[in-house]
């Protein structure tokens, strides 16, 4: 991006306006709010940005049920109250909740795990839309496949809800080892990966070809992904690959998500190469939401000074409790939507 | 159909009358409701029909049991509340309670997996009603069969009861994929594709074939199917196959059914490509029915303008708390019923 782009100006619109207003966002930590209370208790611990939603993802693992894009009068309501930019979640393929969210106004729209997907098939074709998106990832193929969706901000999806940072931590590995194999190959074998990455595509229409027994031409034909085909998804996820072997990481901001819950794992993220930090049930299900959204805050600024960590980190009093991933069934796992 | 037909006159009676009837609801709502009471707010709120059940699904779910055809004098006493058209569920199979219903003077019937199905080897023999039939379909194989079988109307199965729009999303999809498919084969691909959706009959027989040890001729002895062999079903399958080719979707109305709770959810599937949309449980599982009955209304009218959807989507309270397909055992399923 030119030096002298007001990045103030450039909230929506174009590709590279959309990953310009997602990489004003590096270096901070957003903060999972469900109300305007909440919203300005973010924006005072130094918050870069706050994501609207109904119930955090320790509530929505607990009460279970289908969860959906939030009232828009919550997400209005926030707008109202908080000057730091302000995002929210729509289920994944919902492309109806996007377009309202857009329409109120938020800068930047999740579409998230965390809710019940939509769309068994098909993810948000993010292209079209002005207002930039967030998506999660758990590997270098997911992230990749978003990104040539239109994502202008990838998080590791982690696993919501939970306090625990392990998954965030195997999602973040996974996907530096796969820039790092990415870098070491040459254009055909990128092709051969990016091919190979467009396969799951095809994957999803596998059921229609059963039932009909017909040509496996893996074309999808919603009108939102009228020009999907095998090859313009091989040379879409070709294009990105190509970024990521020039770049030598993502081109797009990366930040951490799903499972942080104490300074040090918001630290420890930016250690391993998160370029910040999204925060869910975290903070407000933590005793001191206050000071721990603050004492994180810090911890992302001083991710490298164990000085400034101990600090920050004293008498934070409890933490929300957490679960192990053991304890969750395969099927409970956020994680494994999307693809 | 001619344009200078009075619909209003066309409402039962043959093939055209009863596809044409049905065509008048297209664009529109269609409510399930319990009393008197329930069809009152659905007619108020915009509803064009009302479709008359004992429980909706969501209590027919959390029950149990066998769900059977509504008690007619319940059918009677919503005939005689409102002015729009009554629809009621008859069991798949059952054509004595089609029959009673029909003699109650309703206005259209749902042969519905919602309700515990009556035959397992046939659906009803539609042709011969005068009164027209709306069926699910999970896929174009069962929407071509049900066509074939006299339905006037198609709506996707989704998964009924659960709130959770992902399954009407992914039957749409599948449709709409067979569609695309049919459109590029030529007549003998299409006559070969007709055989195999017939061997869906044949198959049914199977259980009668080897407990008789007789000539595996499938054809079907009931009074009401008493032409069906594998070459009348596949004649009749070809025409409609060939009415799809011609015409780039279902020669019926299609409307989306199963899951719909939010303004949001009836919009999607309107931009995915359906006529219309059915919401079972979602608005009388609401805590708000009235508002929501309404909104859902304005939502399908405006489908593509994020600004009515965002206005009727605020403070309508909690939706329906809704089930991830997930918790669902696959033979709790009501879309597997059916084929």
């Amino acid at each position: 991006m030119p030096a002298n782009v007001d990045l103030s100006k450039l909230r929506h619109g174009t590709e590279l306006l959309k990953r310009g207003f997602a990489a004003m966002q590096k270096g901070g930590v957003v903060m999972d709010v469900t109300n305007a209370e909440q919203a300005a208790i973010a924006e005072d611990a130094g918050a870069v940005a706050v994501m609207a939603l109904e119930r955090v993802p320790a509530d929505i693992r607990a009460q279970g049920g289908v969860a959906r894009m939030a009232d828009p009068r919550i997400v209005q309501n926030i707008i109202d109250t908080v000057t730091i930019p302000v995002m929210a979640k729509a289920r994944i393929g919902h492309l109806v909740e996007a377009h309202i969210l857009e329409g109120l106004g938020v800068d930047m729209i999740d579409e998230s795990e965390v809710l019940t997907p939509a769309d068994p098939f098909f993810h948000i074709d993010k292209r079209p839309y002005t207002v930039p998106y967030v998506c999660g990832a758990r590997s270098l193929g997911e992230a990749t496949r978003r990104i040539f969706e239109g994502a202008a901000m990838v998080r590791t999806k982690g696993e919501a809800g939970t306090g625990n940072v392990i998954e965030a931590v195997r999602h973040r590995r996974l996907i530096s080892r796969g820039i790092e194999e990415v870098q070491r190959l040459d254009k055909d074998a990128l092709r051969e990966l990016a091919a190979h990455y467009a396969g799951r595509y095809a994957v999803l229409l596998g059921e229609a070809r059963r039932e009909a027994s017909l040509d496996p031409t893996p074309a999808a034909k919603d009108h939102l992904w009228a020009d999907l085909t095998l090859e313009t998804a091989t040379d879409g996820l070709f294009d990105v690959l190509l970024d990521i072997h020039k770049l030598g990481r993502l081109p797009v901001v990366d930040f951490a998500a799903g499972g942080i819950a104490t300074p040090a794992d918001a630290a420890l993220m930016m250690r391993l190469g998160n370029d910040g930090v999204f925060v869910g049930s975290g903070i407000f299900k933590s005793n001191d939401p206050e000071r721990r959204a603050r004492a994180i805050v810090e911890a992302v600024l001083h991710h490298d000074d164990p000085k400034v960590l101990a600090e920050v980190s004293i008498g934070l009093g409890e933490a929300m409790p957490g679960k192990t991933i053991e304890s969750i069934a395969p099927q409970d796992r956020l994680q494994e939507r999307g693809w």
